[in-house]
């Protein structure tokens, strides 16, 4: 196919690698670890972000702006939280660059040191609460609802792009609440409204459910997550919402006035997805000839390819062509016509197939004599011919039968990935030879989850919400249990 | 009315930022000259951003994103790049923090120090051309015309709400070309969609024009512009573009083959605006009842206040005002009915007025035995009574007549503060009697410029692109001048 892309079954890995480079996501950049999102791969998540912009503003969140720098002194009055973020942050030491005076080049100049070091954020929760102490007085000023869209840095040292980066692109919302329960329900409900977020335009099946301690967010109470599968058995934490108890309103003093005028902390939530959403679209549904987007998040939904000699032909095709692509657009489908010239139809097939075009529309001499149009879908590679009067209600049809096939076919997968095992033998085995999610006892302490991460590589992923009560033991230990929680080797 | 603001007369800058404050737009955060966008702020913004971004697009630009930090090397690559850059910019030298081990707290851990610094971009020519040099090859590749938003920092001393601010917001285009003249083109274009923005979204005047050289962006050839005037008769440059021609092409070794088969180094643009367009937006038209914000822009665009006694004449109201109000968002027109019971109608209508929603309706007991609202628009203060069934072409029309309306009267205040001088002494009384723009000769040469911005703090905002050829004198120097150039003292 002239793609070189290297198999799945060969090397996932690789595969991932040169297929989010090939298909102009995204590169490694001259800075360690920060990666170049690519105007194709920003695209996309573009109209992640669009949709999920909608679904917290229907839900009441405002957008707002804080600094990117978080003073040490400030990360520090958190106990817990200081210790998840000290080890990998970058820090501001210097205001000022200047010429070295041996003329050897550019230096920081001693003389402009900040009298308090800076840290750029790896998340935002310290100088969120900061500011809301100033913004909450009363009952009345809750609850706050809060989002932000930015960039955070968190020094990782073995970096892949979009799974883990220096550098990453998010959103952080950060709730304050008037009682425990409220905010509870807040951390519960953007639980439940990212699972359908990454389920109905991601189109990727998701778990939900609450993490161990040690899996829970640095400063959090209790950690709810989303948990999908990869095509080579691993999970993806997909996303995250912290109930964070009255922590950070302790650590930054932020009190208000109960409606029976006593003076009391607030209750947080905070939550966040990022763009390593985009590596969980690429791995969940692409394939060896390249991506598999769904039509939700396709910045092209539908490309049109003319096959012609001679510049007469393309004309004709494209007196056919063009009222077409007018009506689609009016439709709302973003559709490319490609009459470049400087390119031959086998050549932009593969482009559009590596790139995941969900349909792919050709136009030839004998299509032109018949009225017809061949039209392909990019998840089955499966072709037609259609009359030209029918080819809109043929896209729109197949746009719609696209977003659900490649759900239904990941959650298959996914399905086909859960597996039940009642002992630790078994355990590994199913791992090694199966890989997926596996649903087994657990005795609940920390002891026996480390022990299983350090022999086997993996963690447990979230203990399901929906998980039914069963009385069992743990497979390590034989301690009772009272349900099964979900495991798997994460990335 | 409650609001106690500084009047404008009394005290032009003291009214700007306590206003800023009072209306939730801005406020400063516990972080040195780094500043937090509160909600209402951040949705005037978010309306901004989408406007340019769809007028980007519509040009044929795509966002990308590049990384936050840039070697201290590439800073160097360009020289007067470097310079311009260097004296105020954050480093970051270390990746990590431990406790000390005396105890005291959290500091930097000295192991953890960069091989290299990393600088927070202040702008991103460096890493972007960096990256360029990867991505093209050919003519073919070019034009490549990419838009990036993002936050950027420039260590300033002295800063204020919006308009000098450490870390901002902004988006900056960086493009490629084939040729010098494609690349001025697309500079010179930038200039008037900035202006075409400016003035048909944010109903401020702009004055399009050329920087001098001692104003031109570090590494630019050219760098052209779009100059507003604020109420107190200062300038405020809204927006720049900027013909960088091969320097940072040259910097980063970007050639391409040529259409005849030579190596060529690339021709390059890049271009900004940032969320100190906040800043010229609220000192344009706000009064001393507040803000007044430009119908295309407002968050709220009409509020609707009941004026009531008890709970039944509250239901009454509702029941005309919930139909009225759907009908409206499905026209696209965001409203906000304020039925709140803990706030009376005099404070709502303060509020609203220093948050400058161009369209208040008002709803009490007589109103609802005459089938009217009261309705007042936020610019003129004006009210009027308007029958239940002509409230929504009303609405419809205020909207569009409040949007021209305070266009026309920034104009009008702008044209009356047009002053031409013929003499230096003349320049100066102007200056200070008067203020606003002053055009006047000038013989082109730093020397006069740096003498006039010595003596009198104006500096040249730009050469106007319409500046009639004039013959004359330098009103300093009495050296000959071919056009007069626009001075003024600005923000």
């Amino acid at each position: 196919m002239g793609k070189n892309l290297t198999k799945r079954s060969d090397d996932y890995s690789k595969w991932y690698n040169e297929l989010v480079i090939k298909a102009d996501l995204a590169e490694n950049s001259g800075v360690r670890g920060c990666m170049v999102i690519k105007p194709y791969g920003f695209a996309i998540w573009e109209k992640m972000q669009a949709g999920l912009d909608r679904m917290f503003k229907e839900t009441g969140h405002e957008n707002a702006y804080f600094p990117l720098f978080i003073p040490k002194s400030y990360l520090s009055k958190e106990a817990s939280h200081v210790e998840g973020f000290a080890k990998e942050c970058a820090v501001v030491t210097h205001y000022r660059l200047k010429n070295a005076e041996d003329g050897s080049g550019i230096v920081v100049d001693p003389e402009a040191r900040l009298e308090e070091e800076l840290i750029v954020r790896p998340t935002s929760e310290t100088i969120i609460w900061d500011t809301y102490r100033k913004w909450i007085q009363s009952y009345r000023d809750l609850p706050l609802l809060i989002n932000q869209w930015a960039n955070v840095v968190r020094w990782e040292m073995r970096t892949r792009l979009f799974l883990r980066t220096a550098e990453f692109l998010w959103q952080e919302g950060h709730t304050a609440h008037e009682t425990e329960n409220e905010a509870i329900k807040e951390a519960e409900k953007i639980m439940h409204l990212y699972a359908e977020f990454v389920e109905e335009h991601m189109a990727v099946p998701v778990i939900k459910g609450i993490k161990t301690e040690s899996e829970r967010f640095a400063g959090a109470i209790e950690t709810y997550c989303i948990e999908a599968l990869m095509q080579d058995g691993k999970a993806l934490q997909a996303g995250t919402s912290h109930f964070l108890g009255q922590n950070f309103a302790k650590a930054f003093d932020v009190k208000f006035a109960t409606r029976d005028g006593k003076q009391e902390h607030v209750w947080a939530t905070s939550w966040g997805v990022s763009t390593r959403l985009m590596g969980a679209l690429v791995m969940t549904h692409s394939d060896d000839n390249g991506l598999v987007l769904p039509p939700k998040l396709a910045p092209i939904q539908v490309v049109i390819v003319p096959i012609y000699k001679g510049i007469e032909q393309l004309e004709a095709i494209s007196e056919k062509v063009d009222p077409l692509v007018k009506e689609l657009r009016n439709k709302g489908i973003s559709v490319k016509f490609d009459n470049r010239d400087t390119h031959k139809p086998g050549f932009k097939f593969n482009e559009y197939e590596l790139k995941g075009v969900p349909v792919r529309l050709a136009i030839g001499q004998r299509d032109m004599e018949n009225g017809t149009y061949e039209v392909a879908r990019r998840d089955t590679l499966e072709k037609e011919t259609v009359p030209m009067d029918e080819v809109i209600s043929k896209i729109e049809f197949l746009l719609e039968d696209i977003q659900k096939n490649i759900y239904q076919k990941a959650l298959e997968f996914r399905t086909a990935h859960i597996t039940k095992v009642d002992s630790y033998d078994e355990f590994k085995t199913v791992l090694e030879e199966k890989g997926g999610f596996v649903l087994a006892h657990w005795d609940g302490t920390l002891e026996t989850e480390d022990r299983i991460k350090e022999e086997t590589k993996a963690t447990i992923r979230c203990i399901p919400i929906d998980a039914e009560a069963e009385v069992g033991n743990c497979m390590v230990t034989g301690k009772p249990s009272s349900k099964r929680v979900l495991f798997a080797k994460a990335y």
